[in-house]
């Protein structure tokens, strides 16, 4: 197959948006756009879209540019294997490995430390194409977790190994990545000088709470008020989905875990039907569907979000459904009734075979709709099409006077990806 | 509240029974044999149905006696608690702790040994009510896994520990459960002669065949033999699932894991939503469900069984709805395309108030349904009603001559509770 893509825009744009990086308007008729200005090309032989996330919480202004920085290098990551000819699974896991690499997020390199100053990460990948998913928790030691969860993939992608022999947590993931190939890393090498000062810095507020307070009710509402600063500032699980010219999904999700975690501690991001879904279409469903999450693990995990938003967005309306979603199935979650603020966000992919292709060449067509929503105060996105190769970034941000973990932004785009039968 | 429950025999048994223990045939009218015999008795303050699995795998009819005999102690046991007027949470972690305390079960007491001759075990626990979860993985050095898992609940439900303090996973749950009162027990003290030779036997096996088998396919047939051996012999994972008579729902599952797992494997029995799923009934659902599962745990987390066999037993005719989930969404998924067998079992039970209740007395009535459905050799089940105390318990077997893994039994009954408003 060969293809062109063409990106048409955002879809819709509910909430507000950072004005110096917001996507470009509705293109209401981008199919005949896209024919009339490319009528002379020759389709290419590339294809393929990545949508990434450098997470939902707080992302400070100072610090915006190397987060949308890592997203644009993230996309062109994946962009560069779907250009070599890249299934969806590892253009995904390249996407991963940049936004671990990162020292600016709460992933591999850089991630946050847990209670006896550890640093403990989970990840996990999933392809729509087998259904077949890999995921890692509480590792140490390893740079790319990530790559961990995603030979696990390709190993039980190979045989029979599932049964027993998956070692998905702790010590046993470390050894076992470190008998397949995959190089340890001292954990010390992995802290950066910001993520061991804000150690030391909770380390000592820690310290001085238990001092002063005994009361249960004080000890109470010290945890609060320290989920509460993790809350808003360090909740930058990352992640990314994918679609191969061949239309073929995948998702994926790594994060550091929460700072001063109890060790051992595993998050959304290795829980199955958590953290990432993918599911190329089939019989019962007529769109393929890749989700990334991030957020409050506990949130995540006892809503399921990820596979719930994508059995949701088999629905007509993607935008609709993924409202409906976030609304019903996160913020108003009988699973969260006791929650005052549930906190998370999702990147969404959903494509089909596009009917109003040309019927000349015999040209097939692939719609691929995106979409991002949060409750978080803030979320940091990327996307990019291996057509132009152009990546957008974009902090979207709650409405001021909005209140984080009660209201959600959403906000997507529309692309097309077109590739010649052989 | 008070009452008076009635049990009303098996409501259908599609497949072969083991004759000397199968349970009394239907009763279709069981609520006015009930009220002809109890005539003069007034309503007890006692109430509540309990049914307990000691695994969906192979039962040997050499140990028939030892399973049926822990599993009527572990019915007993939740029995207990409920007639002191413990919730349903509490009953079922108190069954399961005499499940795990058992040296014939696959969990706590006599667990499997890892390929390191250690024992990980995994356990979860749900509660309808509040819908909180607690769930612990490859956890070592403690006697009663499910103990930890209940703890965890505990905790979450009492305020807002949930966030960064979760530890489910080895060395930081046993640490976590340690600092939290629960006594650690050595390793050594949970194996059981049996456990530790059956080790050795397979320890010697995996050297000999590495000695002789060097190509791929020698490999691979080697893994699906010992698969194959763990599948029929040891899959005997544990768990229950209790009504109390407010009509609360919880469930609970516990397992040693496969013999010989690589360490760090966790299992269903520790992923949200594949090992066990309780909710009570609310303004979306009719009925309050619980469900708790054994079989290979890859299966079982892929295809989410427990989350999906509470979803599906919605609808109206309880056994129709098992069947169908058990066909469609275990044995026919097409997260198993690749799998020639499909392992598990599945404990349900539902319940909603029923309408036949007599209008004298102000007194209500609660209908249980409780089913069992295996695609493996056999599955061992009990249960018991809080109201007769009478235990009965069964080893369910696929009829002689079709393929575990490719077919299913499934056999149930029903129970009718009685509570007085007060």
């Amino acid at each position: 197959m060969i293809g062109l893509s063409s990106y048409a825009g955002v879809m819709e744009s509910l909430m507000n948006c950072d004005e110096e990086q917001q996507p470009s308007s509705p293109l209401t008729n981008s199919w005949s756009k896209n024919q009339d200005s490319g009528k002379n090309q020759k389709p290419k032989l590339v294809g393929g879209f990545v949508l990434v996330h450098a997470g939902a919480g707080y992302h400070s202004e100072s610090k915006a540019k190397e987060y949308k920085h890592v997203c644009k290098r993230a996309c062109q990551r994946a962009v560069d294997q779907l250009k070599a000819g890249a299934l969806a699974v590892e253009a995904v896991a390249a996407a991963l490995v940049e936004l671990e690499d990162s020292p600016f997020t709460n992933a591999g390199m850089g991630s946050n430390l847990n209670l006896s100053g550890e640093i403990e990460c989970d990840a996990s990948i999933m392809d729509g194409k087998s259904l077949h998913y890999g995921a890692v928790g509480a590792i140490s030691g390893i740079k790319n977790p990530v790559l961990v969860a995603n030979r696990l993939l390709s190993e039980a992608q190979k045989g029979k190994l599932s049964a027993g022999r998956i070692p998905p947590v702790g010590r046993g993931a470390h050894d076992w990545a470190v008998s397949h190939g995959i190089p340890p890393c001292p954990s010390e090498k992995m802290a950066t000088k910001f993520s061991l000062s804000a150690y030391k810095r909770n380390k000592r507020k820690m310290e001085l709470a238990e001092k002063i307070d005994t009361g249960h009710n004080q000890a109470k509402k010290r945890r609060q008020s320290s989920e509460n600063e993790n809350g808003s500032g360090c909740l930058d699980t990352v992640g990314a989905v994918v679609v191969d010219l061949e239309g073929n999904v995948a998702a994926a999700v790594s994060s550091g875990g929460l700072a001063m975690k109890h060790p051992g501690r595993v998050g959304q991001a290795a829980h199955y039907g958590c953290g990432c879904w993918a599911e190329n279409a089939c019989n019962m469903n007529p769109y393929s569907t890749a989700v990334s999450t991030s957020g409050c693990g506990e949130h995540l995990i006892r809503t399921m979000l990820a596979r719930e938003c994508s059995a949701a967005m088999q629905s007509e309306d993607a935008h609709q459904a993924l409202l409906e979603a976030m609304q019903n199935k996160f913020i108003s979650s009988p699973f969260l009734a006791s929650e005052d603020r549930v906190l998370g966000g999702v990147i969404v992919l959903r494509c089909c075979r596009c009917v109003e292709a040309p019927p000349s060449q015999n040209i097939q067509g692939i719609l691929v709709e995106f979409l991002w929503s949060h409750t978080t105060e803030s979320m940091c996105v990327g996307y990019m099409s291996a057509q132009d190769s152009k990546a957008k970034t974009h902090i979207s941000r709650l409405p001021p006077g909005t209140v984080p973990g009660q209201c959600l932004a959403i906000e997507g785009g529309v692309c097309r990806l077109m590739s010649r039968g052989e």
